[in-house]
């Protein structure tokens, strides 16, 4: 019925599992199709889920689209080897050295790319959303922790193993909080969700911030992130200030970044980023001053992502596209 | 009297102007040519002591090896743009946005090549030195400051103006001490040889390094990183926990690099690391706690820079000869 190529991206997350089939040869952001489930626990059942989807993909996309699938791609939380092994992924608790290459491989009998899923997402944007057109960006997803994906002469950067872009856990104060990777103060903890939700309790503590913890029942252990953008929307000042003081941490770790890597784009996704400007705007104003010499070099653009939680996806197609 | 190709590489340091003749299409690390003078201060003084140096060598090249150059390449110190121009030098008082690629290409009417000069370095030291064979690597320079150039995929990055590699700077400690170019907490207020100083002052101030300081003539403000890397090779105790200290602070930068780089070697040049092991043994034990999940990737080499204070003219030289 149609002689289009047509691949398929997983992106396996440590609560949820997403697939979507894309058209690499058409522009669009929007899959063809999408299907999410929750994470199974535990490798078997890791295995089994993701198999499971895969298949189920390639159902919908003879059944919906008429179609079939010419490649699978899979973005994976934790280090990923070039040869598509889980090698380290704290998000996946009992998941260990998991071959999620040749697992899928021998499944679906098709070409398959696997790379870490904060790859896949910077390749989404880099490829369908914001980054288009841009050689050196980095994109950071502010989630629970923190991934970050990075193109270098518009390819992505996976370094010697594959393992590039754990910029969660750069020390950026090494005598702040313990890290659950056993380190102190890895920028994940300052500059996240759970960052921000930190920064927050500490303000509900100090008992400066009661619209913030009204918003979270009256409890101020309870305060979790949203509660400081939804007072923040509401123009709370002290949602304001603790939205400031998360900002600069943001900004620490991405001054940083582009130090390094000399990026022209910043893209930000997760969750949080549904707040816009109140996040973004503070995250700007001081990544100008903590990058070196931002006067004597051009602005970067710091911007929302474009693809949602469908960027990993997205970007796991369309580097197994590549494979086809 | 030979057909071969010759170019010259200059590095323009802040104290020193060193300019070399090699052979890109012979091996071997020494330069064919070499000669020194000290840095001159001001626009015009720099611009006119680099043109003087490079029609030297050019003469020499003539005199001594019957030849004629190519190329001719220089790194600078400091923020240089694809262009070639200077844009930010903080260690060349008075210069700003100077054009040294037309200034030279104009002086000697040959391919040119400019480059910041830690990137110069790092490509030295991938194709005459330490680094050679390796795809991914890092080479860093402790002097008063921190200089870093980076490869990957064997080539050197330079991003999206060509101001990469700018670790010096990368926020590891927001509470830190004030770094000259205005934030706080840069890694080489800890990690170059000022910072080893001011180590080894704090530790000459507390009264527990008598040694270090009797080599320094006694008085604690005199006290410089070379007093404390002699009094370690003598074995002083209170010497090599400076140098533990310092080098856990080495290793911090040298993790979050290598978290967001995945480079296969580290390679560190600069004047304290005569000292070798001294320096380089903590360095590596400090690194292998602080880098994300040591025990799941393949090891990473950190080693001495084998071409000392010529790997930037001779990765200058290197750069250059790409261009003719």
């Amino acid at each position: 019925m149609t002689a289009r190529r047509l691949v398929c991206g997983l992106d396996l997350g440590g609560t949820k599992l997403l697939g979507v089939v894309v058209d690499p040869d058409a522009e669009g952001k929007p899959p063809l199709l999408e299907e999410k489930v929750a994470t199974a626990h535990g490798t078997d059942a890791v295995v089994a889920s993701l198999l499971d989807l895969a298949h189920r993909m390639e159902e919908r996309t003879a059944v919906e689209l008429g179609g079939r699938l010419a490649a699978v791609g899979l973005g994976a939380p934790g280090l990923v080897d070039r040869s598509g092994t889980l090698r380290y992924g704290p998000n996946l608790p009992g998941v260990v050295d998991l071959d999620l290459s040749s697992v899928l491989h021998d499944a679906v009998g098709l070409p398959v790319a696997v790379d870490n899923d904060a790859t896949c997402a910077a390749w989404g944007e880099h490829e369908r959303g914001a980054a288009r057109g841009r050689n050196h960006s980095i994109t950071i997803t502010l989630g629970t922790g923190i991934g970050a994906g990075i193109t270098v002469k518009g390819e992505v950067l996976r370094g010697a193993n594959g393992f590039a872009g754990e910029a969660g856990h750069m020390v950026v104060d090494p005598d702040g909080p313990l890290c659950p990777c056993g380190r102190r103060g890895c920028w994940e903890r300052y500059a996240s969700g759970s960052g921000l939700a930190r920064l927050a309790r500490e303000a509900a503590h100090a008992g400066v911030a009661p619209r913030v913890v009204a918003l979270a029942g009256g409890e101020p252990e309870d305060v979790r992130g949203e509660h400081v953008t939804a007072a923040a929307g509401e123009g709370d000042a002290a949602a304001l200030t603790v939205l400031d003081h998360f900002g600069w941490w943001v900004a620490v770790g991405i001054a940083n970044l582009v130090n390094v890597f000399d990026s022209e784009m910043v893209v930000i996704g997760g969750g949080l980023i549904e707040a816009g400007d109140l996040v973004l705007d503070p995250t700007r104003r001081a990544y100008r001053e903590l990058v070196l010499a931002a006067d004597r070099r051009p602005a970067v653009d710091i911007v929302s992502a474009e693809l949602g939680e469908r960027a990993g996806a997205i970007g796991a197609a369309l580097l197994a596209a590549a494979r086809c």
